[in-house]
């Protein structure tokens, strides 16, 4: 079969993106080849342009993994999808023998592959997968925003594990993309949502979205919470921001028997208030990646507007100028940058 | 009604304790008044002698609320009790308004009065307490055994909370009274326990009592209990050592999804390794006290003896030696004392 040549952008280490031609991989038995529509560009990928992830990545390696596209061809013996078929995928292969595998835990795999950080990724024209990992689209959604369904699973998993519930207050800390589709995941299920954020500019994005935001720093949020929830607490606090202090606050605006969520990744050990937490019988909960069920809900979420894909969608630019969108994510001001792959419409 | 003269142990503050004599308290309506058989010595009380709670005793105080006895004489109004029955208390009084109280989780009320410390406890051969904290025994428990239904219940407690179930490996850090109550309790329901103690003495008591444990300054715990579990890890791990090192170690244990009990109390802020928090997905859970449900299960563990009560109480001493019996627990070696307050057999 005939392939033309495709564009993809390569990460070479040395904070060091390039973006070359590069052949289409025919599908092999049980894979199919997408072409690729958009592929977003998060926090993970900022990580591994900066080096922190090189023990992992292999140079020169193709990054992404919030996609969508259409299914250009289809491997031998590969069944249920056709040519054309818009899909999104979950970028995860597991092994299916360890001890977290052997118990349905498939998502936290010991030697867990997360596809486009552990193997070749989405930016690019051309993207051959194994079809196990595929997600079938509605033909209604569209394609940009479909490239915001793999984070928004993200934050439907943290809100499940949470066990948020309708009428409950949730305290979202932290502003940037992940946050935000907490708060608006949060918001659709019922919630009362506060999201703390000291950025002003990302106060404001927030917001936009009609959420309630505060500044941290000029205001006594243990404070204004408890006059918010008639001296409660919180129910659920996400701690998304990283910080040190805000894991020491955090556990200060819960309500007895409330959940932390920790989302963000503290790469140090972090001071606790283990007193609160048991004065209180606060939990803590982990939490990683997703499972298939999040993806269901999070595909209902983006089409029903739930998820207000075109306000997180700051632009989209052309892959070739992938460098200078990275560039830009990290100047700030952005929310999410789609790159527009070019293999699909 | 005519009351004989008892006796009382005072904590006079300085590290003072002193047994007088007292008149018995008639009881109001709604109160009843019991003869105290027998009151545990517990490390509450422990840090009550040593002025780490003065802001919320008042001196003199009769400390105690582990306790067993008989009901001497019933207020008016009381129903559903007679003279003579045999009750434990569960120590609890709440306010019933708090934002905890009004969703049912009235053992976290905030305001709570945790009877024996906050208010009169039960270091005395008559004791006067509402009716409504009463626990009837069956007649077959010895009163003995019966005092140690409380401490049994907070075991009961932590490991409902912590969802184990049989089948499930569990690691207790600590193998103080409450560390081997909770192992026990964990073993009732099936699990495979080990504990983890660095004193000597205390591991000879736990495998006294036939649990499996294991000295963590010799062996590399996180190695061995990988070993145990097929390299899964555990699947709870109990902190109830109060050691920072414990809270950094005990998160390695954890399998996928493991809960993290935290028993023990850290008054200052603990280094939690909220990286591993987040890659396997655990959760850390805080406890405290108990509710009604955990004492009907504490009293048919105790009965049944699945709790050693014969082993756990290393003595039983008369009242007037109270002053003694704090300073052995101090001193190491005991295990539960209990003080013969005089009041009923
Ligand atoms: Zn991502
Ligand atoms: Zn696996
Ligand atoms: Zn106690
Ligand atoms: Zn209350």
């Amino acid at each position: 079969m005939f392939h033309g040549m495709t564009r993809a952008a390569r990460y070479l280490g040395a904070r060091t993106l390039a973006v070359a031609e590069a052949r289409p991989v025919p599908p092999a038995p049980g894979q199919v080849r997408i072409d690729v529509a958009y592929t977003g560009i998060c926090g993970t990928d900022l990580h591994i342009l900066h080096g922190a992830m090189d023990h992992r990545v292999r140079v020169p390696a193709v990054i992404g993994h919030e996609m969508s596209g259409r299914i250009a061809e289809l491997g031998e013996g590969v069944r249920g999808h056709a040519v054309g078929d818009p899909v999104t995928v979950m970028p995860l292969d597991w092994c299916g023998q360890c001890p977290a595998c052997r118990v349905g835990h498939t998502h936290i795999c010991h030697r867990l592959n997360f596809i486009g950080v552990d193997s070749t990724g989405s930016m690019q024209g051309s993207w051959t997968v194994p079809a196990t990992i595929l997600v079938p689209l509605p033909a209604d959604l569209a394609l940009e925003h479909a490239a915001l369904i793999e984070p928004t699973a993200v934050a439907v998993h943290d809100v499940r594990r949470s066990r948020l519930a309708a009428g409950e207050h949730a305290v979202v800390i932290g502003a940037g993309p992940v946050g935000l589709l907490i708060a608006t995941v949060a918001r659709a299920r019922g919630a009362a949502v506060t999201v703390l954020e000291l950025d002003a500019h990302r106060r404001a994005v927030a917001a936009g979205l009609g959420l309630t935001t505060v500044d941290p720093a000029a205001v006594d949020v243990a404070r204004q919470v408890r006059e918010q929830t008639g001296d409660a607490g919180a129910d659920v606090v996400f701690e998304v921001s990283g910080s040190a202090a805000a894991v020491r606050t955090a556990t200060d605006l819960l309500a007895v028997r409330g959940r932390l969520v920790m989302v963000a990744i503290h790469s140090r050990p972090r001071e606790v208030d283990l007193h609160r937490v048991f004065w209180r019988e606060l939990e803590m909960i982990g939490v990683r990646v997703y499972q298939r069920d999040d993806y269901e809900e999070a595909i209902r979420l983006v089409r029903d507007g739930h998820v207000p894909s075109d306000r997180l969608i700051s632009r989209i630019v052309a892959l070739d100028d992938v460098a200078e969108a990275f560039e830009a994510l990290e100047a700030g001001g952005d929310v999410k940058i789609l790159l527009d792959c070019g293999g699909a419409r």
